[in-house]
């Protein structure tokens, strides 16, 4: 339904939803996961801190479906990794694109955040894979699934370990910020990973 | 002569070490980073917390240090990866060890404080980088050189680069908790990093 057909009521909550959003990511980026609370998200978003509380049951709860709906928006309805038959060609766009997102300032933040108190945190990060880590890495099993069908990766491989060796070494040097990421490091990762360190005989 | 180069305040000097490094340990993987701090290393090991500062000049540096000390007690004296000449065998057994090592309980919460407090602080990740994973990872580029001049590995790969898809995925697993870190999760990792993902010509 068009934004202006909707009823009043649902345009408000709309706003109001985004509101606690934007204010829950803005929140968790500047002061951390142990310092936003529910009180600081509705001050900042404007609402009430029931209207929160009616939505969701948990600071964790809020902040993981406000980073779902970046998710989605860097997604842009896309839901599939791209398929040309390539897969190299495919990975290094989708690992060029992991990076450009991991280098994002507003990624960057509250993706942080998140990532490090789900370190600590096994409860909050049972949710964080679930609903956030697991489904982006179905993707990777489907595209390497297809590759495997297409003749382009070996069909001994388990696909859900596969893909590790391509978003582990981003990830590593992300969370751990050993080295820059780049869309080099990116093109490397994927050669390395689908062509292997050992001489081709 | 410094106090603590006389022979028998060196000894005192030793175990006030091995107790603050030892509370130091214990306390950040109780409360977690933020609130571990130098009066609370100092009342738990039983020392002056002017010892402590006489020492170090912050908690970073105490944790970081304690940490290196584990790391050294766990390396046995051995400061290079094994090489038997089989490449892919020794890198099985070493990154078993790895995976022994992250799923111990010594080492579990102690790490995953500092690990998590590096993602979101910039200059306790360069110290942590720099003193104890860096180092860690220079062992990795000195085992795939000898394999390329063995050659066990392709001459074209970077090994700085081509060490992160072997320590990368095992870093996934254990920082992200998606699933079990297992020795046979091992082998996968090095059988796949050394033949590659895609099919053998």
């Amino acid at each position: 339904m068009p934004e202006s057909r909707k009823p009043v009521s649902s345009r408000r909550s709309e706003r109001s939803r985004r509101a606690i959003y934007d204010a829950a990511l803005a929140l968790v980026g500047e002061v951390g996961y142990a310092r936003t609370t529910i009180e600081g998200i509705a001050a900042r978003a404007g609402v009430g801190k029931q209207t929160i509380y009616r939505w969701w049951p948990s600071k964790a709860a809020v902040l993981l479906e406000a980073f779902l709906d970046v998710a989605e928006q860097a997604a842009q309805g896309e839901y599939e990794l791209p398929d040309t038959g390539d897969l190299e060609k495919d990975l290094k766009l989708v690992l060029r694109a992991t990076v450009d997102e991991l280098n994002s300032p507003v990624y960057d933040a509250p993706a942080r955040a998140l990532a490090a108190e789900s370190v600590v945190d096994p409860a909050l990060a049972a949710q964080f894979v679930e609903k956030l880590l697991e489904p982006q890495l179905r993707l990777y099993v489907h595209r390497l699934r297809a590759a495997q069908d297409a003749g382009q990766a070996s069909p001994g491989i388990d696909p859900r370990i596969a893909l590790e060796l391509l978003v582990g070494p981003l990830a590593h040097r992300w969370l751990l910020r050993t080295l820059p990421l780049t869309h080099d490091y990116a093109d490397k990762v994927v050669e390395y990973a689908l062509h292997g360190l050992a001489p081709r005989p």
